[in-house]
């Protein structure tokens, strides 16, 4: 089976990697700007190549992974009619139906996870969902996800906007904590390190305890002189104070529900 | 060393249950109500009283472990120049000074962890943070401290309220955001336990990478379709719509940072 890759951002480089360790081929790499597609296709062995129109017309899966504004555009110029083969995208918000009226065969492979270039994620534990107009291309995109993950599941791209929702608070709000935590420690020449125990047993209690029951701190004590005073040594900048307000707020009335 | 705590919460009962297991004597549990200070006492073999007057006499040292709004009632009426021996609280966010004119010798012992009854905390990796009028007391402080972990440090109360700060963003209020996340996924039956590959990962990141540079998701791609169409699926809840809003704005103007 010949993959092509439209797109060698974050998921790209790690999901491309991660087929090609499971012994799968990527012939080649489409990226807006060469550098970006020289540098995956020289770790997957594949071509690079800058120009939608030099993707290749004869593979047999196309994974579309750009940033969500951008594809719809692409999807209208790569699925021209030119290309047969099973078009996918990786993204969690985008219905399926995204393809309809440009490609015959389609799909969606979404491995919800947080990628990052610089980090190969261990694709065992991640849950990917799939999703196909055809049954027999739902059933190739489960197989292709079971060689990488134990953890593949068919959603409905109703229910895939629902996870990937959940997935940015559990995710992508809880890494923007960690990052307001490391501003405030900057302040005061802190290290962020001193802060990793804390995070790694945070995120351990959820495995046995339910997240309601596993809070602690000021807000769910309603103790309100430090919550006062907190709010107040944050006064130096709008956003963090009001992030700050609005959170402890939330937790204090989901306490009293 | 005798060691009386006052108060049997969630810190209470994990610094007690660590200490006796250390070796150390646990002579009394005082709580206000009767139930909390027998369940403690009976895990570490001590006498368990609900009235501040029955509070031993001749303790070496007192862990005072209530709720911060009631702290400085607590003190005035154990610090009645009846007792003697050390006296240390254990927040992170009120100053030693609390202790002024009320006790001879005191102190603060501060493990920066958060802590659950129904979970006994491995308090080899937690930070204890330690401060003490006398330096004598400081050094008793540092071995108790040491006793339990590799990593207990002296820090004043002015560094601890910065270090608490930090410590509610990149704990409390991530644990918000998993809570955050189940409520998304309770609305569809979608199990929490779905999540946690990711809440593990996203923690794992951090180890190596800044928080700046871990972050994922639609708001720091600037993904303005999908930011505006999850912001529209909370419409049915101001509170974690609004919490939605304000994070993804705050992330996306850190990275223009």
């Amino acid at each position: 089976m010949k993959i092509v890759f439209v797109g060698a951002g974050n998921l790209a480089t790690n999901v491309a990697r991660a087929l090609k360790d499971a012994g799968h081929e990527i012939t080649q790499v489409y990226s807006r700007t060469q550098a970006s597609a020289d540098a995956l296709a020289s770790q997957v062995g594949a071509e690079a190549v800058s120009d939608l129109d030099d993707v290749a017309r004869e593979a047999d899966i196309y994974i579309v992974s750009v940033k969500d504004g951008a594809l719809s555009d692409v999807v209208a110029r790569l699925c021209d009619g030119s290309r047969r083969g099973l078009f996918v995208h990786t993204a969690g918000s985008i219905p399926m139906s995204i393809f309809d009226g440009h490609a015959g065969r389609y799909g969606v492979f979404y491995p919800m996870q947080s990628f990052s270039k610089q980090r190969q994620v261990d694709f065992t534990d991640v849950s990917i969902f799939v999703e196909a107009r055809y049954e027999s291309d739902l059933r190739l995109l489960t197989d292709l996800g079971s060689s990488l993950s134990q953890h593949v599941m068919q959603l409905d791209s109703e229910g895939r906007k629902h996870l990937h929702l959940a997935a940015v608070f559990a995710c992508n709000f809880v890494n923007h904590c960690y990052d307001l935590a490391s501003e405030v420690l900057d302040r005061y020449d802190i290290p962020f390190s001193s802060m990793l125990p804390l995070i790694d047993e945070t995120a351990r209690k959820v495995h046995s305890m339910s997240p309601k029951s596993a809070q602690t701190g000021p807000a769910i004590r309603y103790d309100e002189n430090v919550i006062g005073m907190q709010s107040r040594m944050l006064a130096y900048d709008d956003r963090i104070r009001q992030i700050y307000d609005i959170m402890s707020k939330s937790i204090h009335e989901r306490n009293e529900k």
